[in-house]
């Protein structure tokens, strides 16, 4: 991870999980961005104490309430990293909030597929209008017109259960309206690439692999990937990200997912 | 044509455009359905004339109010359309109904976001579950085991503005929630035809082209196609359909559009 240097990053669905192991690994590099802003839903909640044990130890760490399903809330949290970024922009952004109903062709439902996609598609979208000034900002401020996760970069943690070419997974888990918000994900990933491209941000959707989480443990499964080991190569390809990348769609080891 | 001989077909968004192209050419091929029921929003508004005419002419048509946004309402259309078969089974569901907002990747919003994923996605999703008992019922009562559109099929009209791969018309048109509804119900697509192959019936995402309709002249533009040569093309391709081509994303001349 040589290749990342970032001042600042912000990471959403930051409690648990992927978001929460992306945090921790983000503080404990060699060279740790200036500031770290974990948001998620309830930051003073049970579910959110790790994150707070950790705010206690790394002072450049900052959490933060955001729904990203509310535009309101979202509009708060830009404003409050803003404050804090005091005139400097954010470097990179990750959009990882996403949430899982175990259903099948024939149980889902108009409110389920509503909901999924109004947190994992519609979500990133909103955060990343509300979050593009500051976006902006750090690549102006960047020397260098090389695209980069250290000057400016939208990643979209996608999911290869996303990919209509391969359908990963189908026999175990249909989760329907997961994998049409992760295809409508990626779609916006793609357009994020060609609209963002001229401000200087790179845009990117990477799969995390199948990992002991919460929501890859669902339906009683064991997935074979370890949190640590899908953030530390996540964090890796980060690093190697340039111009020949954007819109891409990558797996936490590098390789590319088809669409 | 001369492959597709359907006892029964129904067409959503049949009042104008493309779904009226096809209600129309079905009711002229050689061996016309038994029945085509053309289902749209409001069958007695001033925007379904055209139809009303139609259905005067041919008794063979039946006309019939659906909102695929609203359970209550595709149950009822579902109902009905059972009621004039009769015990018999409806061969060829056509999801075609589907809208555009015309705006940018700065522009969309939460509430136009979900709308247009409301129709696109989540009605096709909708009206072929209360659908598939018909569906079934069509498979089972037809002979031979090879997949058709003769048979059973359902057919999600898609766009290749939808293509992630592709991105087709960035530079005309960004739209993103309409291009994000549309990868969606590509993967809609491929769930359905892994789901409802072992009910004997296809399942399959059609780019109709760029066609002369109110959505396709949208923003000044003059699209190549006509509704005619389109709906022809189309109806071409649903005829040479088969256990190969499900879950396949084709346009209306039969290429196959990447995903």
């Amino acid at each position: 991870m040589a290749g990342l240097r970032i001042c600042s990053a912000l990471v959403t669905g930051a409690n648990r999980g992927i978001g929460l192991g992306l945090v921790r690994h983000l503080l404990r590099v060699s060279n740790p961005p200036k500031w770290v802003f974990a948001a998620c839903r309830d930051p003073k909640g049970e579910r959110a104490q790790e994150l707070q044990h950790l705010a206690s130890k790394y002072p450049n760490l900052v959490i933060m309430p955001l729904e990203v399903t509310n535009p309101a809330s979202i509009q708060a949290a830009a404003a409050r990293v803003g404050e804090h970024l005091k005139g400097s922009g954010l470097n990179l952004l990750i959009n990882n909030a996403a949430i899982l109903l175990n259903r099948t062709l024939d149980t889902e439902t108009l409110e389920g597929m509503s909901q999924i996609y109004t947190t994992n598609t519609i979500g990133p979208l909103l955060v990343s209008q509300a979050f593009l000034p500051l976006l902006k900002k750090a690549a102006q401020g960047s020397p260098g017109s090389e695209l980069s996760c250290s000057k400016a970069a939208i990643i979209n943690i996608s999911s290869n259960g996303g990919s209509i070419d391969s359908i990963y997974g189908w026999d175990l888990l249909q989760v329907v309206s997961y994998r049409c918000s992760k295809a409508a994900l990626n779609m916006l990933t793609k357009c994020q690439s060609l609209g963002y491209r001229e401000h200087g941000i790179l845009c990117a959707a990477l799969h995390p692999g199948w990992v002991q989480t919460d929501m890859g443990s669902s339906a009683g499964h064991a997935p074979p990937v370890t949190v640590d080991m899908s953030v530390q190569g996540m964090l890796n390809v980060l690093s190697t990200l340039s111009e020949k990348d954007i819109g891409t769609f990558l797996d936490w080891e590098g390789k590319v997912v088809s669409w």
